[in-house]
């Protein structure tokens, strides 16, 4: 993603496509000024790896930010505000997320909080955090118009998320309590972009594709590779005409 | 809505559209076998309107039933079980709902939980509950297809969670919470249809139209009356064609 000198923040970045993004990121030709992983465990064994990315890369700092303990989220953006100062953070990730194999029939009161909770309230509560930063790398930014490179909160939603995939998908993974919490995180998308469009703060919402992570199994369709290349692609494409957008890997517009 | 003798439970009955329902379902030339209105607070004052009309008709039973305590939905599925019996329970009308006038910037964790628990979260927990006497009653027919006469779920949705009427809604009312609830209502609407067609359970969302009540306020567009007689009318029309559709109290077609 050539997009530097810019400062990111990715959510869930120890394992999986956040990972692999942080990966993309600094090994380009253009690596990213600052880049914020944030995992919910910085200094347990799921973290290593990530670890021993940013001591190679002292533009990556590890950030602890666990999406169920909103005072963490508090925490980290005052860690990110202490290190960006007057350029503001121009890219957050909403990537950390779960899924749950329930159906209407098996699904739980908890269950369902829980992942409302980690995939669609955390991320609100994350942007409200980052807004005043966010809002900083907007003014600050000498670029015209809207883009990643000034201002941005891409949502890492899924394709179980569209209505109309219910359809064709539901019998082979209902993940009901998941569909639900992605369809409020599509919601929050459309929504933020039309109040924060003043600000030039662009909103989209990125299916990743099937991908063969720890959460997509190994009958996904592509590897974290080609799905982090492809979406990279597509948040460095994205302009004021994609605001509110919800796109796919490959850029393609998918359906409420 | 000609569609006796039938078993309906409404919810939120106590005043706004659910009471309007429960007039219009008492007054018809050939009213329902048994109406269970639920309220949350069946002896307080809010609910006087309600309790008259009970009074006056001993096919309408007042139930206890707050959306925000799942232990008093398995005791009001408790009593209507032990007053339907085999006959099972035709219509589930999910119409209690709470609307928060926030937006992404004044949202608070609480009012996203709280308005998710009431507006999605208690009609999942509710059908779920209501599931074997909507099955019973599906079973028990001998009506071909599916219908509001047979076995069904109606839930009361809004066109505010129609992702593609933000653009032109969104500056005039955000109400963020109220917005990701109800989308999150509609997902669980579309989800359930996939589940439960099997069992011969119709579900669809309806939305009312911008209402004069409480909630809608007094520049609603139309008042109680229209709208209930709009949706009592399109639930009569309602067949496995609409099995898990999205649609207005004159029977239009809504996107997602
Ligand atoms: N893989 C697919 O096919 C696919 C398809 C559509 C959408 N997506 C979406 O893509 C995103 C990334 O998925 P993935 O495939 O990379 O999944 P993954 O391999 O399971 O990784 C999930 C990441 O989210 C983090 N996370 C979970 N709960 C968290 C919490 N409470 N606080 C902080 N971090 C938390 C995990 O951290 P821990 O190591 O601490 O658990 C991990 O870093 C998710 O939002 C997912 O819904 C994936
Ligand atoms: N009016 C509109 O323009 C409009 C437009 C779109 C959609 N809708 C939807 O239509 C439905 C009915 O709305 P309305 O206009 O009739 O609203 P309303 O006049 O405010 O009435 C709301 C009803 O929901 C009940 N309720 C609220 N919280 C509850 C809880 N925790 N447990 C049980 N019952 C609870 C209320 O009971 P209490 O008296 O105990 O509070 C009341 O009976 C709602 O789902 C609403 O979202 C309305």
């Amino acid at each position: 993603m050539e997009m530097a000198p810019i400062s990111i923040l990715i959510t869930g970045a120890n394992r999986g496509l956040g990972l692999e993004m942080v990966k993309q990121m600094i090994e380009t030709a253009q690596p990213v000024k600052k880049l914020f992983a944030c995992c919910r465990d910085p200094n347990g064994p799921k973290s290593e790896a990530l670890q021993t990315l940013a001591k190679n890369h002292p533009n990556v700092s590890v950030i602890r930010l666990d999406a169920s303990d909103l005072g963490s989220i508090k925490q980290a953006a005052k860690q990110v505000c202490s290190v960006v100062g007057a350029g503001g953070l121009n890219l957050l990730i909403n990537n950390a997320g779960i899924l749950s194999r329930d159906n209407l029939q098996t699904t739980t009161p908890e269950n369902m909080q829980n992942t409302f909770n980690i995939n669609a309230l955390a991320p609100l509560v994350i942007t409200q955090e980052f807004t005043p930063l966010l809002r900083t790398a907007a003014k600050a930014s000498v670029i015209p118009g809207m883009s990643c490179r000034k201002a941005a909160v891409i949502n890492i939603s899924a394709f179980l998320a569209s209505f109309e995939s219910v359809k064709s998908t539901y019998n082979f993974l209902p993940a009901l309590s998941y569909r639900i919490s992605k369809a409020s995180l599509n919601m929050l998308t459309v929504c933020a972009a039309e109040e924060l469009r003043n600000d030039g703060i662009l909103f989209a919402a990125l299916h990743p594709g099937w991908v063969r992570t720890d959460m997509g199994g190994e009958g996904g369709d592509i590897d974290a590779q080609e799905s982090v290349k492809g979406m990279l692609g597509v948040m460095a494409s994205l302009s004021e005409r994609e605001d509110g957008a919800f796109l796919d890997y490959q850029g393609k517009t998918l359906p409420w």
